[in-house]
């Protein structure tokens, strides 16, 4: 069951002191579920609301994970989420949610402490990159500028988002074929998502017992807007320039460049299933002729991320399992994968009548939809010398 | 929640007296359940395989209807699927199995009799119409010629199919867009299928409480071809005469008269939901500029096909309700609708980044998606002559 | 789908003008399906949170059920939860949350309106009668005493609760027995409760997709006192009196009139069924010997309560449906029954190796467990003059 | 997520070669997948129907676990089912169908091969023990009279069998609750027993989503009569005597040795969960007073079987995890528990106002409840001597 890899080039950290705020959240309890277990990071701080702080973690936390909580963080007394409380962190994380995250984090990052969120509120900001770490790491690029931009400037502290949950599973295939066969010029993606995705108490039982419900909030959205700053590049700016006249980093929100425009079309449900998310993809290449489904498989299964080879510890041993089988993959049979959640399942490939491709991948949205993202960002960060 | 429609122009016929082939199966129970509040059609007869032959219809069935059985078909003795027991009704309905079906079926239009056939065998065959009776029961125009190419000659025997659960529910909204419109170009649909539509006992538990089934073996293909057969018309053939020298005529899939091809592209799911066929399509019309999701949304909602003009008692009162609401409609609280499963719900109308428009279509498929439409099928015939 | 008896006997009444607190609430919503379709009672008023005034029902309300909101009600407005505002109403219902039924409930007593409420805040009020219609109607006879005893004294207004839903379902064959066989000594009662006993948003889906959850906060203690209540009689205090110097009149609770007492035991659980409760009961009578199953199935069968024969028209045709096949009674096949959830079904009546009778009662927890049996209720009111 | 204990004082044995019958069904498969991580058994033959004998077994099985298929039993061509072809195997495990399970099970113990069986066959046998090897692993003490017995007497081969998930499961507590307080008298006791218990196809998703269905063919029969055979002692039988004269050891049926007969009554549902066998236990001592429930509690908590203090590996390392929280144990979050099924949960525990305590208990019905038990019986056999 590990996913453990044990890379040959790379010194394995020191220990990291690392925070956790909104711990007692369904996020939350993912984190300090893999962080119990991570063999960098020591959980040194578990913030939440007013309601829990002063609390013992286990006695606050209305624990909904299937792994039983244990370890040193049980006993842990959960503080309130303000940076002075968090100051021997290293790093944190964030699963706060929106409503309250936008503040906390402003000043998590004001404080100069790195925060790797997994909330909403600063995926759109021009100077934050939106990172699944199988796909855009790269993006770390523009983090130099977001502190230089800061007033005053920061020398450490940084905020780092991952994807919504529905966006990740989607657009790491679409990144291993962009890769390998060039840009994609359309895609259209109908999900299928587990209940979980909702937090708790989340989506009431009435109205998903034995039903689909064709609409979630705002997800269509998201998935449409954040497929394109994923997997678009990081460009210098035309107009605007930092302080030192330098040009200013742009997301070129996969627009730019000379290559042709990406359009997404996205179709969100959500159905009665407990973990994974399921997302039927059909897609069209500008390359013509465009590549088969069995070129299309291989392509996919052997992708290669740069956090692989760079040793996160938490990063799948393979990013993409190509399933043959015609029923698979299942999200009740193959959420975990292999991987521990951390990789995503393909399966089904096979031409599309009306645009090239489709295939249907599913992910797991609590791990790679979420918690995992952010710590594999982590890992990555601390590899890099991003956070020291 | 009746659906009657009490038509001016037409008289209403005299009792028919009608059998059901394959009647303690699934789709076998629905038409007995529909068949014993309906005002015209009476059961004649019940037939089954050996094992239920010689004994009393509530012994024979394991019942498996919410409405409890009742009736007169109660107590009617479970007869073998030969034409001889059935030779006093002046049509048949056949709820058979696909592996039986073929022979059976076959001898019954044989033996002149008329057969509503809900059984995919005939459905591809060139002088068989396929007809979803809220599109296309103009087809029925083939049943000349059906039986004048049948050796010897036919004079009342024949078979209608109807279509695919699945396909039925989607294939109205094509259709009113299409009236509306004009021809539609391409077409991505995914599904999210409720087990019902796989009979009994059908889908095992284990491969579907809490998970999502990406494949049922065959619904694509079935989905693909049905909607050109069913969408498209019937033209004289330039090669191919009768007997008499004339023309014959031939379903042209969609594809002639100088109109643009239709490209139909389908994933299909198997969701845990009991009834209710789910379906997100998209679709791109070969009008420029295409209608906008106010004008489809409308096209939709008054939309009139000729069975419900024409009075067929079983028609829906609105052939296809449209939602507002966000989130609607769902299996749950919508699968039955004010029509009692003979109409179809659409919802999320908005336009497709990719394509032209997209929306959810809901359809009952144990209801239009199967014993319905070949009831109402029989009420069209009756009601033009076709059966006497 | 009827269940109405048009009683020979009684003259049906004039209308009454009704009026419906909580209404948007699920069993308000439930109370507005009924009564849109009642033969006597009149929607006046529809009564909600401060929210909902003012607003048109058909916006306010987040419309959960599966029969579409149609009718007069549709397009009333919505009041506040005062006396004032419903003085019209000969007779109110209450769906209100019990965190504020106490106060409102108060209020409309006061303002001598009857009022039939699905709250459980007067249950255990020792002058409120605690009815299930098809078990103890004849409790009614406390109304003179609850309105003397109010100051001022009251000439119209009252209030009359129905029971918890799981314990509504299992009473009615608990009553059925004691009339044929004599007292029962002790119950064991084990519960599988659906979702919708828990109103909306209620339980999360989370909590019970795939799961069991062997708890329901106060529900245990509501069936083993409740169940003393309803079975119990109505005795003469020896110490208290009224002010006319007439004895109180006492719940005994039961444990009176040289009956051995009653011991009842109750597990409950919840499980993932969208409505209906399942119960596994098993008993023990004080005689000796025990009737045998067959005989406890036929006297279930042929139970026939007071408001059958009084000609109530949501009175169920059958009170309690007695199955012989082994799998039967199941929620997803059988809830609704022949009665439109009016009766209850019991199957497995067979012999217990500890106690002395076992079988399982399935009852539709959203109407005879709630606002069918308010309903029936007021009916009877009605038919005997209480409500004038 | 381990549950291995290392014993102190018992050597580990050499590798043991084992065969697992019916290899492909559904406690095939969880067979194959517990011996592929096991210390001591080196899964050596594989056998299967006619259909599977000759293909690989990653071909021939569909694999329904949620951990992938690996390790070397995936290349291991499948066998028939003869002894001559598990002739290399030091013991065998048997996962057949009861409808075959019964001539190839006694082929095998007439080959001289030990045979741990999951089959329900010869569970009665009066020479054959009944183990739950938390529970009476002391029956092993019958093994010598059914080799003696067998003509030709038996060196090695023998059958021992394992019971029923649902008896299984509720057992444990009652054994520890037995030797605390001694003799139980009677148990009331409703299950709600997860689909995975019917195996694969097992049940029918239409028969089960969102429904309960309160029969499971034989099981009340099974659980009221294996519990009677599990509890009881084994005694030397006043009238018959073996080939030596030596009077024959019988299963005494927890009726005799002058303690009180145990009364056993078992009411079983379906319920729509996959893993995890709920029952809710109500059950009266002989002791007066009884114990109360923190006694009870206590009890549970320290009970500690044979096969723990023994050392064997897939023992749990806590036969009985008590839950204090009001609504655990879940089948969702508890099944595995820290033990991977190994071992039960119990929680509620509570004063029984019919009888004397009730509480539920919460089993994995595929681990302890089957192929789980027959490894650890083999486990205790290895290290008794009794399998060489």
């Amino acid at each position: 069951m590990s996913s453990k890899i044990t890379p040959n080039t790379v010194s394995p950290p020191k220990k990291v002191r690392v925070g956790v705020l909104g711990a007692t959240g369904t996020v939350g309890q993912r984190f300090v579920t893999l962080l119990s277990e991570h063999p960098w990071f020591i959980i040194e701080a578990l913030g939440a609301s007013e309601r829990s702080k002063g609390r013992k973690y286990r006695e606050a936390v209305k624990w909904k994970q299937t792994i039983p909580l244990g370890g040193l963080a049980a006993d842990l007394i959960v503080k309130g989420c303000t940076p002075e409380e968090f100051k021997t962190c290293q790093l944190v994380f964030s699963g706060l949610d929106a409503d309250v995250a936008g503040d906390i984090e402003y000043a998590f990052r004001a404080a100069n402490i790195p925060l790797f969120s997994n909330a909403k509120n600063y995926r759109r900001d021009p100077h934050v990159p939106l990172i699944v770490p199988l796909v855009n790491p790269s993006h770390f690029s523009i983090i130099p500028q977001q502190q230089s931009l800061h007033s005053p400037l920061l020398s450490k502290g940084f905020i780092v988002t991952n994807a919504n949950c529905s966006t990740t599973g989607y657009v790491i295939p679409l990144a291993a074929l962009e890769k390998a066969f060039g840009p994609i010029e359309s895609v259209l993606v109908t999900t299928m998502q587990a209940i979980s995705g909702a937090g708790y108490p989340g989506v009431p039982s009435l109205d998903i017992l034995g039903n689909v419900v064709p609409y979630i909030g705002g997800e269509e959205e998201k998935i449409e807007w954040e497929t394109l700053k994923i997997l678009g590049g990081i460009t210098d700016s035309e107009n605007e320039t930092d302080k030192n006249g330098a040009p200013l980093k742009t997301f070129d929100m996969h627009q730019a460049g000379g290559r042709p425009a990406l359009r997404v079309s996205a179709s969100c449900n959500r159905v009665p299933v407990v973990d994974g998310h399921m997302e039927c993809v059909s897609l069209r290449f500008h390359r013509r002729p465009p590549p088969s489904p069995q070129q299309v498989r291989e392509a996919l299964s052997v992708f290669t991320p740069e956090i692989q080879s760079l040793g996160c510890p938490s990063s799948p041993r393979k990013a993409i399992e190509v399933f043959e089988e015609p029923d698979r993959p299942q999200p009740r049979l193959d959420v975990k994968g292999t991987h521990n959640g951390a990789g995503v399942s393909v399966g089904r490939v096979r031409q599309c009548q009306v645009l090239d491709i489709k295939f249907v991948v599913l992910s797991d949205n609590v791990s790679i939809g979420a918690a995992t993202s952010s710590i594999i960002n982590a890992e990555y960060a601390v590899l890099k010398g991003i956070v020291s």
